[in-house]
Formats: structure tokens, C-alpha cells, sequence
């Protein structure tokens, strides 16, 4: 059985983004989750996400890697301090940089695997590489440092 | 009386892009125009493109920023070619790299201007520097590198 989302963890103040919220009913959704020390999402770009036809958007492509890496960066907060994702008080990040390489086209009709890996962490930042596999080619390379969410965010 | 923006010049078979394609019925559509030496598109961000409420996702800024770009390093050809816009053969760009940095939180409800200026094009590359106004404040900066798009995809 797969265990729940990263995502599914966030609290319901926190899950309306339109990448990786719950309750975003237009939005993405993205589900993630720990393969060993690497993450994984997996997503099957929509139709309309084209870039030229056949081709996937490079805009989706950096959205799937920014939310992608807080979720990575709060379950990896949740690990490093022991304990279960989802008590209090909650661990999210908002995104500080992003960095997107696009290696080739990313084809259409392929569920992609957004992948991420952490690179360093302190109490409030987590550094993370990503990356885009599409089959057997990795398509995308990304570079993301998140940081804990303000405090005056996380009440609202 | 505004001018037809860059992406209005695009060829059909270029115009399905979800950020900028005028095909693409379920895209953002946006339109870029020079302002003097820089070039300017204004986009209002659409109430379910929520980070946390009350703020605009982040994946958004970053695709704005990366269609805004390559329309910019199209026109940017095209005006040291001294060319109009829209002759042939096209002068389409994809993007190569994608940098954005996240100041502050981008708020809803109000219209963004997504700005950017040229720092350094050869022949087949331009590079870009590109923010994000909102209001008086610039909430988000990025850098964009992108090159002429193979012939290939051009052509298929």
C-alpha cells in the first residue's frame, strides 16, 4: 500500500496551492513521496500543457519541480527531526530560488518522473536538486533552495 | 492605438504554447510589447492560481516569466535583424535556463507586470533579465537564457 502523500500531510490552511494543493480543485495536485533518500512524483502532463505540439510546456515542467522540492524539503524536515509528518506545528517551505535546465524537449504522452534529492540543510533552509526523467532520458535538470515559511504565512 | 504583440507574430503551428500561444484555449495567452528598451506584459493572475491565499503561485511567476522571455528574444531578433516581425523564416527561442529568484510574496488582485531586458544575444542565444512588478514593489527577479529553436521543431 502506498503510504499517504507529503502533500496530504499539509494542514488545510496550507493546501490550496495550485500546484500541490488538496482542496485546489483546478490546480495540479501533485502527490509525492520518498523512494529511499531520493523523492518521486509522478504526473501525466495534460493535453493543453503543450509547448509545440508533441512537447511539454517548459512552465509546467518548472512549476512540477518547484512544488515538488517544499514537499520534499518539509518531509525532509519532518525526518531530520524525527518525527511523523503532519504534527504540530507544521513544517512548510516556500520556494527562495529555482533553477531550471532544459536538457531536450520533453515529450507528450509519457507519465514524467519529477525526482528530488536533498543537497544541505539548516534549521530553516533546505537545498535540493532535481531532475525530470520522461521515459528513460532525463529531460530537465533543477536546482531549488526553499526556506521555512514565515510565520505570519503559516497562521493565516 | 497598441501595437499586435510578439506573440500575435507567431506562426500557427508555433501558437499552441500554454503560456503564450494564441491557439491554446485553455492557456495564459499573455502578450508582450516593448516599453522603450525593455518589453513589458501584464497579466492578472487568475483567483485558483493561489501559493497560499491571498498570494500567487510561484510556478506561475516562474512560466510568465519564461514565455514573456521568449517572446523578448524573438522581437529582440528580429529588431537587430531589422526585420518586421513576423516575416520569414520565424525567429522562435526556447528556453535553455531558467532562474528565478522569490523576493517576497507575489499578492492576488492586482495586475503584474512581467518585465525584461536584454543583456547579451549572439546570434543564436539571448539572455535576459526579468522581474516581476506588483504594484510599486518587484516581487520576483529572474534571469532566462534561450536559444533559436532547432529547425526540427520549427518545421514540424
Amino acid at each position: 500500500m502506498q503510504a499517504r502523500a507529503f502533500q496530504d500531510y499539509y494542514p488545510e490552511q496550507l493546501a490550496h496551492c495550485y500546484g500541490c494543493g488538496y482542496l485546489n480543485d483546478r490546480g495540479h495536485q501533485i502527490k509525492s513521496y520518498w523512494d529511499g533518500d531520493e523523492t518521486v512524483c509522478r504526473y501525466r502532463p495534460k493535453p493543453y500543457h503543450t509547448a509545440i505540439p508533441g512537447y511539454v510546456y517548459g512552465g509546467l515542467l518548472a512549476s512540477l519541480i518547484d512544488c515538488h522540492c517544499t514537499g520534499t524539503a518539509s518531509a525532509a524536515m519532518y525526518r531530520r527531526e524525527n518525527r511523523e509528518m503532519g504534527t504540530e506545528p507544521p513544517l512548510r517551505f516556500v520556494t527562495a530560488s529555482l533553477r531550471v535546465d532544459y536538457l531536450r524537449p520533453t515529450p507528450m504522452g509519457v507519465e514524467l518522473e519529477i525526482r528530488a534529492k536533498v543537497l544541505e540543510m539548516t534549521d530553516r533552509k533546505v537545498v535540493m536538486e532535481a531532475w525530470i526523467e520522461a521515459g528513460d532520458q532525463v529531460t530537465v535538470k533543477g536546482k531549488v533552495v526553499t526556506v521555512v515559511m514565515p510565520e505570519h504565512l503559516v497562521e493565516e
